[in-house]
């Protein structure tokens, strides 16, 4: 099956993606591995939860953890480009028969939650408070120097509804794995923001977050990564890489919080704003793909996701990932 | 006299920079530039014309040098985001008073030609030929690595009268330089594609084109192109830097051409596709708006720039730049 | 057993390893590796052999490949501080009951082979052809830009007996890998130049050459070459990393000539000059001494190593490698 | 007056430059600059005094403040070999009617405290307290990552003079400065351990200390502290670069703690551990030297320096250095 035509006029504009809430068993060790290790700044904290930005982000949150009995993924948020936006979603989800509620959620104007295709919990808002900027003051740097929120990637079980469904609402394919002999896709990589990608959509049991990514400023940061949790107890940590995708183009590192929600690492994808930009298509049989470098991932990088709450997730149709052994 | 408030709904849909043509006296020597030392690839080239594009570039060009008898820039290129955002642009300019033109360029597809609010040659285009993907080609990378063309900067007789107009056609300001005194506006930086910029003004006699800017990987592509430049017969052609930008927090590079075209190489500025992003002031007399570790820019660089062809620039009231003494 | 205390006063002085040669099938082949894609620059070659030199040495050459039939490496070579050191070493291993043979090599001058404690070839020379600098001639860098050569890597049979024998003639610990139980040595890395090692041993079938390590300016280098050679035919020739050695804290990566010579591509080690440097002491079941960041290393990189010519290896009788799974 | 052949069988064994004393007026400010900003390790303090290594040291001290009225620099320490070179320097230094005295300097064991030709004071010692390493303790890293003192750069009122005398003591020369005209010295770097210098001289008043510098791995390292300084309230500090040098090859920048001492930080030089290594000479017009990149220097950076305690500084006869404009 083809990739769809993007939709270039869709019926509400998505500005990017936002943030997403990690319920998280201790917070007072996802603080040590989000703040102290990987350098997020901290924007607010109680006893049941952390807002986390990034250091050139001026809005209020990108990350939120929240003290729960059992980790799981929260809502996926998107900021829309105006308040009419937001109502203009309300119809679109609600014409389409899917749950649409307002919201009050700290720190941000209206917001509505509904769900994806799959149920996934999505959320939309327009206005959150905004804060100074702090990409200049240097002496707040630590860890990683997480410089922004990149994208999400969430197991699917179509990934061809996937992106049916996503395409509809605006958001343009730049790259995408097939499967030759089915012809179904089996990854794609959307985005609303002029990069690779805001959501991408991996085969498996879905709907489960696979991966947040946040954005940095160099591959030696991901380095010095590497070399800070490696030597203050966070190595079973370190899941896959570093490395550069041949998707995307990327240059990556995986890693787990202290509950397994997965983290990506990334730089270096390129700039997608061009409305004709054709869509970079793989062959699930490339290996390169995955590692340009050609080393294989772990089998947990296939497997592992976090559920989102109350979400049951469905096996795909397609079978389990082609795993390429080391 | 404030900024002016940002106008989401533009006229027209202009989705980013696109590309400018500079008439240079020596194709052999500009080739040897750019080609073998700055590493854009040619996608074309005659006795007359040479076409280049960057790494991650899919466009046929981001740079047209034209054998000519005088060197001078030519039109500014913008890309708008289908067929249907030419005609709205036709009629806008138009409906101004603004000479517009369908005119004929090599590669591209219906391009309109008109002028700014100082006489400034611009044209616009949707189409123009796409090529395949090189930007994982690695054994094509040479010198900087460039990826892309990033953005324009101008000489203007009146600032606050560029960005009155940019701003009409959509473009949002940034960052700012204000004369506290005058509460003039002396600098700002406008963008369309989520960058800090596309284009950017500064006081002086204009319109003049005072650089056009390509996006590397890192700082260290900097240095390597310094390294070379510096050791290959290029010394004198390197200006300014490198440095960080107080303004966008850009790390920089600043350098001259065959024929005194000032190019800059950059890096790391940040995401702005928020549209309710605030612009950042900066006080002109505060000298790390410029560098931020404080090194003064040489004077050339305040007085130098490239005129377009057939334009006269018209002195500022603003009067001369202030130059900080090293 | 303990390692010996450094031998500070050793019967000759050995100042650093100079070169090695390499027995290879395809001259062609081999040139397409190590000039055009590692960078390295040629000095001279025929039809039967070509030299090679780094960017920063002035010594004609560190690497010799040589048309052979079959691949295997030949000695490895050391230079030392002035012509009598060649007659001190003379005696030396000819009072130690060593073979020794003066013998012709191109570019050198009086060039003493002989043999260590387990048959390995070595030679020793003071006097090379002297090249002028190019460590600034950055037109001629490409590849990996490698600027020395760093060291050289052995299988052994028998580490205590090598680390025995090589401190008599003044090669300082300066790290080692124990087996807590039989309290032997696995490894042991022994400089004379003031880095981390000139050379190493590790437990295994032996005498093998394991790799040839060249030095880098930074790890940005490595991921370039990681691009350049994923997507020019060699990603097979990449064997293991990139990644951080727990011993050494060099940067490293491991790959494989189109004989299967391995070379290590290494930076970032620390200086050893002092000589009451304590050597460190890791223990053999702590995985993080080979990868500071976890990766385990393939099976191929404990197994695979370079036969010297008409020297059979022997098995160590600390058994196999404790590889372990990844 | 040529350079003289290295002597390469000196009357005592020095291995490297260890450390210097600088007298300063304000502990906490100097710990704010040096522990802070740059990043290096406290390993004792008190009310008058602050010992400092750098990251890879295992020595007790790289850099020692002093609680002073008035700032000033003290003795530049070199560490031997053994505890028999002690001896041999003694007798040699009194054989020339030096003051020789033996002193007590904590941390250390026995110092032998004299001075060189212009009465510069130079200490000698072999032993100083062992610390563990923490090259590999990455949670500890800050600023600049120094990583270890890499040499000294002194005023010397007659270079060709300081050239003979620390080259009979074992000093080679890698590079020079001549004046083409007088055939003097101008500038001289020379070693012991095996990079470009342990000790460099530039003609002007002297003895007075120049800088005294530490080496990082990377440039990018330097950007970071660039990026801290000129956010953090030293953007006044920062005196020149970042650059690469010609002579060295270095990557540097030079800063001033708050009393006006130098300090240059630096990475990039190239090994010289061959006894034959030809020095590179440079000529005193040739502004390549300096700055390969071709900025100039600031007028400071030629007449600015630290005046040892108690030694009068004397004029050059080779006049004043040639500062290129700007």
């Amino acid at each position: 099956m083809p990739i769809p035509a993007p939709n270039l006029y869709p019926p509400f504009n998505i500005v990017r993606l936002s943030h997403v809430d990690f319920a998280v068993t201790d917070l007072t060790a996802s603080r040590a591995f989000y703040v102290d290790t990987l350098g997020l700044q901290v924007t607010d904290e109680s006893d049941a939860a952390i807002y986390l930005r990034a250091m050139e982000e001026r809005g209020h949150h990108c990350l939120v953890l929240r003290k729960a009995d059992a980790a799981h993924a929260g809502a996926l948020s998107f900021k829309v480009f105006d308040e009419d936006q937001l109502d203009r979603a309300h119809d679109w989800f609600a014409g389409r028969g899917h749950a649409v509620r307002w919201v009050e959620r700290p720190y941000q104007g209206r917001t509505l939650a509904t769900h994806d295709c799959f149920g996934m919990p999505i959320e939309f808002y327009f206005r959150m408070d905004r804060l100074p900027p702090i990409h200049q003051s240097y002496a707040l740097y630590r860890g990683v120097k997480p410089l922004r929120i990149d994208h999400f990637n969430v197991f699917s079980p179509d990934v061809d509804k996937a992106v049916g469904f996503y395409n509809e609402i605006g958001f343009r394919v730049t790259e995408y794995t097939e499967d030759e002999e089915s012809k179904r896709l089996w990854a794609a990589w959307t985005h609303r923001k002029g990069g690779v990608h805001d959501i991408a959509f991996t085969n498996g049991l879905g709907p489960r977050l696979h991966h947040t990514a946040f954005w940095v400023p160099t591959p030696l940061n991901i380095i010095d990564l590497l070399d800070l949790m490696s030597t203050t107890g966070y190595v079973a940590n370190i899941e896959r890489g570093p490395g550069r995708h041949g998707i995307s183009n990327a240059f990556f590192l995986y890693i787990l919080d202290p509950d397994g929600h997965r983290i990506e690492i990334y730089c270096s994808d390129y700039q997608t704003v061009d409305p004709d930009l054709e869509a970079i298509k793989w062959d699930l049989k490339d290996p390169q793909r995955q590692t340009l470098w050609g080393a294989p991932a772990p089998r947990s990088w296939f497997e592992l996701g976090s559920v989102f709450d109350g979400v049951e997730p469905v096996a795909s149709g397609l079978g389990a990932s082609p795993i390429i052994a080391p």
